[in-house]
């Protein structure tokens, strides 16, 4: 069985071992969890809002400690990875919110009528979820975070599978999330953890688990994809894989100010050594604009330095510069790697729009890592070209002169059509947790692009809608009861009604 | 290639032949999509209501002519087909409704803060999708109905794969809506139906085609599905396929009111030759009703007659029959089938508790066709050991002695966990369109059980989300322009807002 190592990514030194998960853990993960299910989905989201916000107070209070050690495992810095625990913390308070707020629950209540019986539909949860994190986020897409926190408040069980790029963070933070969970009152089985390659796959395998939320590799992804298609009762795989993320600087964005973009084009696809999902990794500027020169020297100044996340990313990295210069890019510039740990130099690469346009692979594909391409089109018809190649995104950005650009409009309407999210003036990598966020995109930057990791909507991935017809009221889901007790907004007879202030029914 | 053969169900007998489609035609259907995709998803939803209405208003029209196509294919009356035309216009109207009404589009604004850019977040059309229909509803499941017109009520172009079990109804439904969509002014390539097996395969492994929706076969739906996943850009199926239905009888159900129930379980299950995918297939009663003699009894007073809608589906049935017993059902009784034309006898079989609970596959799936399994249960825990041994069903029914029956709580909160509609007292064969409703359930049911065919939420299957981020007003969607020109309900800050009842902006 794989045992995790813990590692310095600034060294590579190994660290303490941590055993993978026996299969009889496993089972006993999925028992619980299973056994749990009816329970959890039976408690109102304002009963999960306190056992969750327990799980966030509880970790910002083990900031230190956390940052501590999953510093010495990923080599992201203090900074970041403060940040990340508050942005944790206060993403899953969110997601309490929404749980609470109702809407997600899509109450519709339809009366008898003479012809059609009462019927009402509220979203259930599914049950128990298995939660597959990123390296690249160990708080807020790790063992806690987005996902795990989106299941709980929806009323599912979870069973992470810790990541082996920090198994000693993981290991912390699911110890911060058992000991909350029971100090608030959860019941057993809400939350688990497992260790191990063959823990994960076995996850995704197993009869009791009925969603999957994975955030990775397209190669990871794919694999647990895979192995959730060839169950007996498939279930969904929420897998956010590999992303591009293009930026189109516009003809007017290039003359008035294309220093300034190649600028924040360099912090955007360096942020973190290129290690975000959300990274721009292809940038389109006008021909004549020199815009790969612009970029190149922008990297130059900025000399961005620090860790790959794992040994693996580093040398993925440093491979797909190989790759794309093979398949016929330019370096145009390249910064010196850190000298120890897990590395890759920043690079940027120039293409030609007519390799991309024919359909070169590895040049339409994301390099993860502190590596971008820049591409110069000669007119629309070839910009418009090189987009249409892509395959779809997380994101996209467009970079006008002004917001009055006259290009925006067409481009921001072509660009949604590829990805889950446009962005114009504003670089992708950050991703607010929002009601109206979208993070997700086409295939194969998500495997299920109607849905969303970050958001309200992060929720949405873990029920399936019931009907109930011609059901006593008694025998209803609260959600559904005649006197709101949960106090949610719900469609009655086709019309929207909102919840009075007071919480009852309006 | 596969030629359609229209023939008579009552007879057997073999009339016109509908060629195939070339692969030239299905070329050119695809890329008319494909161009008109844009235009068709920047339209607004009262112009495309506009267009469907067209359509309804045309089949409605034509009822007589297309009732009597659809009888000589299908054998399924004149009275049952005219109301279904009349459901499938009602349906139609429906979903227009829906689309103007726009709480679908799940619009939602987030404003800028300190802290946040300003966020956008609609639902937008995915584009060309593949409709096949189903054998069974000729009208409200086939060339049109449900899937074709919640496909474009939410934006996308159409492209239907003809039933082969009624090829002159498909064609003739074909050309009203072609001739309503023209003469409406909805532009060229908004829908096109192809014929022939080669076609459906070709549609589904297309570039051009975003989305499939299925009704029929477990078989039919799993192929479409595998071609779908081998695509380099994967699409959703959304198929519905098998489902067994289950009814459970509670005990003073069985002591109030036995005669009548196993009556209304009859009339269910031969309802239109039990070829409805809410055919309740499974009558779980308490030990000691003897329910399997008095089900048994209700059918041969009841004597249904009809005919199979095809020379499979009627084969299919009788050898259904064969492998249950070969199973261990035995059979109760059995009526005899029409003399001539495509036909199966209506059978009731009873089975152990104990056979199902082990697992024997073939009684715990579907049989399609007149045709129904009566099981005792010894105690609630046998009961729910059947239960949690069946796969998800689309509905399942308790039938109680009366609305406050002590068991039907704990059996509709059971139930509700494995499929994606519970009736009470209610048989599960009428699927109302309405905002509750929810056609659906867990695999293998439906391959995406989050998803619904009938009801208002039958449009979401054909969107995706995204989000625009300081994306200034000129190039947003109309959903999430500040005018909020369309006048749809929108989430704006986190808070509900109803448009006013002029249509403008609350």
């Amino acid at each position: 069985m794989t045992t995790d190592v813990s590692r310095s990514a600034r060294t590579g030194e190994a660290g303490e071992e941590i055993a993978a998960s026996a299969a009889s853990d496993v089972q006993l993960a999925l028992t619980a969890a299973r056994e749990v299910a009816a329970t959890l989905a039976a408690t109102s989201p304002a009963q999960r809002r306190d056992w969750l916000i327990a799980v966030a107070d509880a970790a910002q209070a083990a900031t230190e400690q956390l940052v501590a050690v999953a510093d010495q495992e990923t080599g992201l810095g203090e900074a970041r990875l403060s940040a990340e625990v508050a942005g944790m913390a206060g993403q899953t308070r969110f997601y309490t919110d929404v749980a609470a707020e109702g809407s997600w629950l899509g109450a519709t209540l339809d009366p008898q009528t003479d012809t059609a019986p009462a019927l009402g539909r509220v979203q259930m949860p599914l049950g128990p979820v298995a939660v597959f994190g990123a390296s690249n986020f160990p708080f807020r897409f790790g063992t806690l975070g987005n996902d795990t926190s989106s299941a709980i408040a929806a009323g599912c069980p979870v069973i992470v599978k810790a990541h082996p790029a920090h198994p000693l963070t993981a290991r912390l933070l699911g110890e911060i999330a058992t000991g909350a969970l029971r100090d608030a009152g959860a019941p057993e089985g809400t939350f688990a953890q497992l260790v191990g390659f063959e823990a994960g796959t076995a996850l995704v395998a197993a009869p009791e688990i009925e969603a999957v939320a994975f955030t990775g590799s397209q190669r990871g992804g794919m694999a647990l994809w895979e192995i959730a298609n060839q169950r007996q009762r498939v279930i969904p795989v929420y897998a956010e894989m590999g992303t591009v993320n293009p930026v189109v600087v516009t003809r007017g964005g290039a003359g008035a100010r294309l220093a300034e973009i190649a600028s924040g084009f360099v912090g955007s696809f360096t942020l973190g050594m290129g290690q975000f999902c959300t990274k721009p990794g292809l940038l389109l500027a006008p021909s004549g604009s020199d815009a790969a020169a612009v970029v190149g020297q922008a990297l130059e100044s900025a000399a961005p330095q620090g860790w790959m996340l794992t040994e693996q990313i580093g040398h993925s990295a440093v491979a797909g510069i190989a790759e794309l210069v093979d398949a016929g890019a330019q370096v145009v510039a390249q910064t010196p790697a850190a000298e120890s740990g897990w590395t890759s130099p920043a690079t940027v690469l120039r293409v030609e729009a007519a390799d991309l346009i024919r359909g070169e692979e590895r040049l339409l594909e994301e390099c993860f890592g502190p590596v971008a391409l820049v591409v110069e089109y000669a007119d629309d018809a070839e910009r418009d070209a090189v987009l249409a190649a892509l395959q779809g995104s997380l994101a996209a950005a467009v970079m006008p002169a002004g917001a009055d650009d006259p290009e925006v409009p067409a481009l921001v309407g072509a660009l949604a059509g590829q990805v889950g999210r446009v962005t114009v003036g504003d670089w992708p990598t950050g991703v607010a947790f929002a009601w109206a966020q979208q993070h997700g995109g086409p295939w194969p930057a998500t495997s299920i692009p109607s849905a969303t990791s970050v958001g309200a909507a992060a929720l949405d991935r873990f029920t399936r809608p019931v009907t109930f017809q011609s059901t006593p009221d008694a025998a209803l889901p609260p959600a559904l009861q005649a006197a709101n007790p949960w106090g949610i907004p719900r469609r009655v007879g086709g019309r929207l009604e909102s919840p009075s202030p007071e919480g009852g029914p309006a």
